[in-house]
Formats: structure tokens, C-alpha cells, sequence
């Protein structure tokens, strides 16, 4: 079955760089605010969360971790949860993950979760940050703006966040706003100012097609790697509008000048893997996807993210967000998936183990690496560019 | 292989609750007969139906239920067939299907078939009924109506029929008619008895997207469990136009009505999972995929259906039409399908044996039992709602 | 694994058909001109093309061919090649794939390649023709028509590129051109009339859609087989919008008209075999997808393309274009690949050894042999048609 062999002996021991994750959630948890974060819905009434494939890895996978048997019971796992506290599982479960470096998303804050610098503490590891772009451009409209003035102030604004210490990337939601049918052309002046105009005196999400666009075209401008959400996330997506081959166009329009990262994918991780093919500026990861899938599937979900896609062109990402034992599971299932599926080829004479041990090396941390300029493990975090974060 | 162990063994004897089915075809088949019904097409010149997934897998799995060796020959199965008459065929082939319970869609009827109650005493089990709310909507139309009203009139009809004994859901087939990328809004009544004066005026099916929105709009008046045809069918279906994912905005403003059973969903079972994961109300099936499909690869399938579905989402369904060996074909490849699944899960430790056998269960026949209100296994049929079939 | 066996031996020892494929680049390749040839796209500063998975099979599969060991490092396999020359390197690639009979598409030329003839001689095999009907459209423009004209013009030189000996099939890439959410109705001359008055005055290559369907039902009036690009290619495919099922309007006016051969499919093998399925003239294949996923998961998409496909509706095709390599990894893909799906089953019992032999020599030759006309293997092909390629 190929589930051991040096393939995962070295994978298990390779620091990873997580290069999209958010925070963890600093309130204690109670039973439904534990459940309220396990699955991409709220509970629902008669349906446990934990009656799903990562309900199931949590309490196989990490309540060992909490010192509990494997499967242990529901109620078993939350109360050692509590009785160790929120600091204590976090510690461990982020140990567990075994990550060395964070990329976080700071412009998802519904709940009070960890700085990245908390974060970073708290896993004994560094953290760098990524700015969402949708924040900086609500930000501005809040403020007040003239709607002439809005694409300077949104730009200059976002000039400022990336020029905080510690940020590597921008990001965009693109995908929950409009999704990708989008003109994929930069808009005019004049069509900015109108749409602002409308959004400023309507209010709300920036969801005109205009100003998302020109808020991918601003990430063109600001010249860092784009995050791009695409496929899988809550009820706010429409699924069928996010499959990211919708991008080709505006792929082609900016060819040449950022990063873009595909994020999540699933189920387009073969679209996905398409265009990492043929575009050089594409990256991909399958982050959020592999902890809900869990080990038992994430084999077959990396399987397909890389048929075709160029190894040096797959990142590892948790994608985790409130709970620590995402961090510890979208790990574990990297690591599992991505061993098996290796070892696998190595077992059959397709790999050979040396271009099997680079690819993992790769994917676990040199590709994230290369792109967002971050530094070496185990060498010192040089200054300024691009810097630990210190907020 | 994980093709023995427990979870096999006990879903082997799990009586199955089949919650979308139709009849079987009353008359005597002759070879062209039988081969129509094999496939979603009409036979073709000098390819055999039989020379197919399914047709392999009659000859493999039917064909000893009819005491011929495994992979017998096409003409000696149609031979013992015709050779043991209808009756003993349809007796030996629902048997092995084990079904305890059938949810009978009445609405698809262009042969002469069994009624739910002959499926039922055919199959020693119960029948319920599902009520096709198209042929509700067309006999109001061919019996007359004035436009201004047929909404009325369609309502009153459709109460009607899911008043009659047994009837624990309805059923739209509007993925047919007009696919999924329909207005979400429940339409004016201004705009239905427009509409409706359209379609009277010029006959035919009821395809219209007023009348077919409004048709879903009526479900949801009803108040009972919805059927919805996605994915997989024969060449009427426009496949790209049927992904369950267009069907988000409706969900969204369906929330908190009536529970949706998203049928077949082949190639779509990954977008169908991502619904029953984010809406309360979602559930799915991979019905009339699995016979096609067949033992061989009913675990892909579900596996991919089950990525992310929550285990109190997935129901059995064989979507059987015509032939007896249906039944027996998807009981087969679900039960087979899913214990290895599961069992592999087990043999990995990703799974606990006691999870593995209350996730079965609930597949089998729970979660159905628990959506349709249907009695539990060895408990009498309470009365009067839900109630067998006694048409 | 199912990794040996019968099924294998057989199919390793089967000549092939392969039904769509190019020619050899026949120019000296350096490293740049042999890594443009190994990706869909041109190669990326930093980012080897032979750090992905059609890379890697290159140094497994083809390096032990030019007496190099198995996973030779990139420099040794390029040295070697330069040093046995491309004559001899052709030679021992295309004897390894083991194909009698070649349906070459001549219309796609970027490079110097190999005619039919030359390629059939390097191979000792037999080569047909498919005619590429955009080819046909442009000659006729760049050679003057008047807009009123060309429909009967282009009809004109159509039937007489297909009268060319050896000629077997058309292919079209309006896949390329406009995707397939077209008009499926044959449009009238005005219509013709009218896009090709634009055209004609526009210039440049044929991507008006009247024209390319048009150019759809030219190929029906001409009676041949068709090829369709589907799926899979370079950056100049909208992915989203070459889902073949987006073709099923069109399939149901061409009922009872041509063959429609669904070319590549992948990442949509699943729709392709719907249409395949229940369209009598829909056949498949998985070509260019074989070699670049490699023999590691040629079975995984294999046994997606083969779910419900009926098993005469196969075909192998390579697509192999420039570099001999992929003629012989295609060939090495898909034996693997099918050898492992068939026996696996026939392990599992659920396939009896016969008939999985059945099914693999069809899709390996007999299928194509049967839908084009070719003489079987081993027997003296026959004139006039179809006859080998005498250009």
C-alpha cells in the first residue's frame, strides 16, 4: 500500500511553509463553538459536524495528541480540550503540524483569532503575512473617498500594506464577490469612477465587477504574488462560477508579470493543474481541501492535482482557520498523500527516490520558498525583505 | 484489497432502503427488449448493449442468480432468462437486492411496468410512492385549464396526489427540461399565467422556465422532501446544464423549507457533495451511476461522493427502471462500493470499526428512514402517514 | 497491483492503432529545442520542463531504449540522444511503441516534421491521412474567393484533400477556435456569405463561429469520420469551454450522420464517455492526456473514460507530436494502463480473462480498424481505399 518507506520517512520529518493559513481562534471553546468551526456550515440540528471525514481525523488523528485513544468519543475529546485549555492544545497540535514558516491571511476576521506573531510563538515558528486586498479597498470606501479618487487611494493604500514588515503576497476573493466570469481586460479611469461612484452612495461588499477587476489589475500594479481562492469554500460560493480555467483570459492579459496561486481548487484541481501547465505565472495548492478530505482521500485529491502539473509548481497550504487541529490535519494529510502517492511510484520503478525526495522537498517548503523570496531553514531570517512579522 | 472483513459483513445483511426507484417492465423480453432496456440508448447495429460495464457485470453477478456459471454467455443468460419466466427472474433478482423498502417514482411509465405494490410483494419489502410533479403539472394542462388558473389548479392537483397513502415525496425532472440555470426567484403570478397561456396555447411537455421554476416554487409549497434528476440520463440531458452546483441560488433561498435529494449527480458527485456539506437541506445519491458503473467502480465513485458529505447525507438509491437486474446490480455495487471504502478506512486505522458500521447503517437505510419518516426495520408500518402503497 | 498477468502479456504483444497522431520534428534537437517540444508550453527560466511527470517518464521509460540506465539524469539523456543521432533514436522509440497503423493529422506543421510516409517507414508500419478542415478553410482564403463562393469552394478543395489516397478521416479544432458553445444548427448560405465577407477582408485564421460551424457540417457533407479536439492542450484552449458535452445540441441534429470521434477528453473523459454512451456515433479516446499523466496514472483515467463507455467505443490515439518519445510513451501508457484496469478486474472475478482480452484488443486496434476501414493486422492492405499514405 506504500504507506511506509523512506518516501515518508523523510516527508515526516520535513518542515513545512504553509503559505496560506489564517489564525486560531483565541476564545475558549465550547461545544457549539467548536462544531461552529469544524465544517463550512453552522450546525445543523440532528447532524453532529463530527459525523464527517474531518470530524473522523479529529478524533482519530488528533486526540492522540491530547493524550486520548484514537476514535475517541465526542464528548471524551472536547472535555480533555477543555481541561487542557485553548494554549496547551494549540501548543501541541501546531507542534504536531510540524510547519516552520506561516503565510497568513489577516483579512478574514470574523471571530478574535491570533496575530501572526502569535501564531508564529505559538508554533515555534516564523510568520509572514498576506494582504487581502477586498479589506484594503472596503477600508478606503469606509474612510470616504470621491469616487474619481478611488483607484489612486485604493492603490496607494495597498502600496502602504505591503510595505509593512513581513508581507509576501496579496490575495484575493475574487471567486466569492463575482467569481471568474469577468472581462478579463483592465477597466478605464472612467469606468473605475463610475462603479465607485455607484458602490460608494449603494454601500456594502465591493462586489461591482468593475472595481473586482480592477482590484486584480491593482494586484498586477503592486507586484507580489497573488493569492487567488478558487473552487471549494462555504455557501457563499457558486461553485460552478470559480472553476479557475474561467481565468484564461485575464492569465493571458498578465502574462509575464506576477505569481498567481491558486488556492484550494478542489474539485478543478485538474483545471488547476491545466493551467500551472501551460502558464509559467501559475501555482497551485490543494490547502483547505486536504483536511476536510482528510488522509484517507488526500492521496487521490494530490493524485490528481499533479498529473500534470511541473513539480516545482504544487505549494503546501493548511488553509486552517480557527482551529489548531486544522493545522495539525492539513499536515498530516500533506504528508500521508503526498508519501503515498510518491513512495508509490518509487515502489513501481516509475521514480526514482532521489527526484522522489526533491519533489517532496519542493512541494513541503522549496517552491514557497522560491516564490515569496522567504529564506533557508535553518539559516538566519535576513532583514528587511522579507522580514519576520513584528506587529 | 479491503474486499473482506466486517464492514462487508455486515453490509451484506443490512437490509437496504432503495428511495428512488422505479417498476419493473410486466411484459415478456425478447432479446431486442432486454437490450433497449440495458443501456440509455437504443441498441445500435453491431455493437452489443451487453458489451458495456453493465452488461458485463449481468453476465457476472445476474447470471448465477439464474443458476449459469459467472460471465455466462449473452444468448444462454437471455435463454435461462425467458427459460424461467418473468416472475421467478424478477422473485430471484430482487431477493439478492435484499431491499426492505422501495421509494417509487410513478411518473416514468413509457413501458408497462409494476405498480409499488407489485415491486413491493415481487420483493417481499414496502413500497412507498414519489410523486413526479411534471405529470401533475402536464395532465392539469391536457385536461384543461384557463391560464389564470393553473397555478392554482397545479397546486390543488399536486395536493392531491401527495395526500394519496404512501406518498413521502415528490420528484422534478427539470434537468431535463430545462437544466439548472434557471432565475432562483419564485416567479409572479403575473408571470405564470403568462407563461401558462404560452404553453397551453402551444402544447407539448412543460418546459418553459417560468413554469418549470415555478413547478420547483410548488415543491417547496408542498412541503415534502424533493427529488431533484441531476447529472447522469439518457441523450435528452444536456450534462453541462445539470450540475447541481447551478443550483445554488435557489438553495440559498430555500433555506429552512423542504429537504432537496440531489439524484445520480455522476460526473457531479464532487459539486453534490459540496452542497450536502454547506445546505442544512441537501442530500444526494449516486444512483443509476452505480449499476452503470458496477462493482468495479462503485468505490471510485463513492469515494469521490463521499469526500466531504457529511454520513447523514448519503442515501441508497438504485434508480432501477425495466430490468430486475438493476436492483440486484446497485444493491451489489453499493454495498461492495461502500464496504470497501469503509473497510479500507478501518484497515487503516483512519476509521473506527464501530464508525465504519453506524456510517453503513446509516447509508443503507437511516438516513432514508430518518428524511422520509419511514418505519424502522422490524417495526410494523405505523399508519396513517407515511404509509405503504395500497394503490 | 495487478501488475502482471495474462492481460498484460497479451497487450504488451498486441500492434496498436494509434488514430490520431502527428509527425517527428526531423531537425537536430538541442536542449532548448527538445524541452520545447516536451511540454504544452515553452520552457519557464528556473523551472526545468523535465520536472514533471511526462519528464520523468522520458528518463524512465525511453532511457533504458537508448541503453542508458532507468531514470538517466537529464545531461546523459540529451548527450545520448545527440550522440545516437535523431535517425536511430526515432528508429528504437517508434519500435518500441509497437504501432502498425498511423492516422496522421498533416495539419499541424509549426515545425519540419515527417510526412505520413516517412513516419510510417521509421516505424515499419502503415500510415493514413487526417485531413485538418481549418487548413483546408485558410487555403481557400489566402488563395482569393469571393465571399459568395467560398462555401462551395471550400467544399470543393474539402473533397479533394479527401479523395487523396490513404485519406481515412477529418479532424477539426474549433475546440481552438471558438470552444463548443455554438449555434448547432447549420447555418444558411447568407449567413456563410456574410461571415466570410468579414473574414476575407479581415484576414487572419478562421475563428468566426458561423464559420466554424460551417465548416462542422461541411465535415458532416463530406461522410468521413470526424476528429474533434476536446479538452487538453496548450494555453490557447479555454478549458471550460471545450467540455465535449457542450457539443450534445449538435450531436442530436447529426444522428445518423457521421462518426465524431472525441479526441484527449481529459480533465472531461467522464462527459466523453456519457456521449459515448448514448450517442450511437460517439467514440473516444485519451490521447496527449496518456503520455503527459504518464503510465504512474494512466490506469486512473483510463478507468474514468471507461466507466460507461461501451467497450467498442475506445480508441488509442498517442497525439504524439515532434518528439519520438511520446509515440512511445502513449503506446507504454496506455498498454499499462489497460492492462492494469482489465486485470485488475479479471482478479477480482468481476471480468472473465476472455473477455478482458476481447475488450483490449479492440481498444488497442480493432475498434479504429472497424470505424475507419483499415485492413486487419497481418493481412495485405487492399486498394484503392482506404490505402497507405503515398504522398
Amino acid at each position: 500500500m506504500s504507506t511506509t518507506g523512506p518516501v515518508h520517512e523523510v516527508l515526516a520529518a520535513l518542515p513545512l511553509v504553509d503559505h496560506h493559513c489564517h489564525g486560531i481562534v483565541t476564545a475558549d471553546l465550547d461545544r457549539h463553538g467548536f462544531e461552529s468551526l469544524l465544517t463550512e456550515s453552522e450546525p445543523w440540528p440532528g447532524i453532529s459536524p463530527f459525523d464527517t471525514p474531518v470530524g473522523v481525523s479529529v478524533r482519530r488523528h488528533c486526540a492522540p495528541l491530547l493524550d486520548l485513544p484514537r476514535h475517541a468519543p465526542v464528548d471524551a475529546y472536547l472535555a480533555r480540550r477543555a481541561e487542557l485549555g485553548g494554549d496547551e492544545v494549540n501548543r501541541r497540535l501546531l507542534a504536531a503540524a510540524g510547519t516552520r514558516a506561516f503565510c497568513v491571511d489577516t483579512g478574514y476576521t470574523p471571530h478574535a483569532i491570533t496575530t501572526p506573531r502569535e501564531l508564529a510563538e505559538t508554533a515555534d515558528a516564523t510568520a509572514y503575512e498576506v494582504v487581502r486586498l477586498e479589506v484594503i479597498a472596503e477600508a478606503v470606501a469606509a474612510e470616504g473617498v470621491e469616487p474619481d479618487a478611488y483607484a489612486a487611494e485604493f492603490r496607494r493604500a495597498a502600496e502602504e500594506a505591503v510595505r509593512r514588515p513581513g508581507v509576501v503576497a496579496v490575495k484575493s476573493v475574487a471567486a466569492y464577490r463575482t467569481g471568474f466570469d469577468l472581462d478579463p481586460a483592465r477597466p478605464s479611469d472612467a469606468q473605475v469612477t463610475a462603479a465607485a461612484g455607484q458602490w460608494l452612495a449603494d454601500g456594502g461588499r465591493l462586489v461591482d465587477p468593475v472595481l473586482v477587476r480592477h482590484l486584480l489589475w491593482t494586484a498586477v500594479d503592486l507586484g507580489l504574488p497573488l493569492q487567488l481562492h478558487t473552487g471549494f469554500g462555504d455557501d457563499d460560493i457558486r461553485l460552478h462560477r470559480v472553476d479557475p480555467a474561467r481565468l484564461t483570459d485575464w492569465l493571458h492579459l498578465t502574462k509575464g508579470t506576477i505569481p498567481v496561486l491558486l488556492l484550494h481548487c478542489w474539485p478543478y484541481q485538474r483545471q488547476a493543474a491545466f493551467l500551472a501547465a501551460v502558464f509559467e505565472q501559475v501555482y497551485l495548492d490543494v490547502g483547505l481541501t486536504l483536511h476536510h478530505v482528510g488522509p484517507a482521500r488526500s492521496r487521490a485529491v494530490l493524485s490528481e492535482a499533479l498529473e500534470i502539473t511541473p513539480f516545482r509548481k504544487l505549494l503546501y497550504s493548511s488553509d486552517a482557520y480557527g482551529l489548531a487541529e486544522f493545522y495539525a490535519l492539513g499536515a498530516l494529510a500533506f504528508r500521508r498523500g503526498l508519501g503515498e502517492l510518491l513512495q508509490a511510484r518509487v515502489d513501481a520503478d516509475d521514480l526514482s527516490l532521489p527526484d522522489a525526495l526533491r519533489i517532496a522537498a519542493w512541494a513541503a517548503g522549496d517552491n514557497a520558498r522560491r516564490l515569496y523570496g522567504l529564506p533557508l531553514p535553518q539559516q538566519p531570517v535576513p532583514a528587511p525583505e522579507p522580514r519576520p512579522h513584528r506587529d
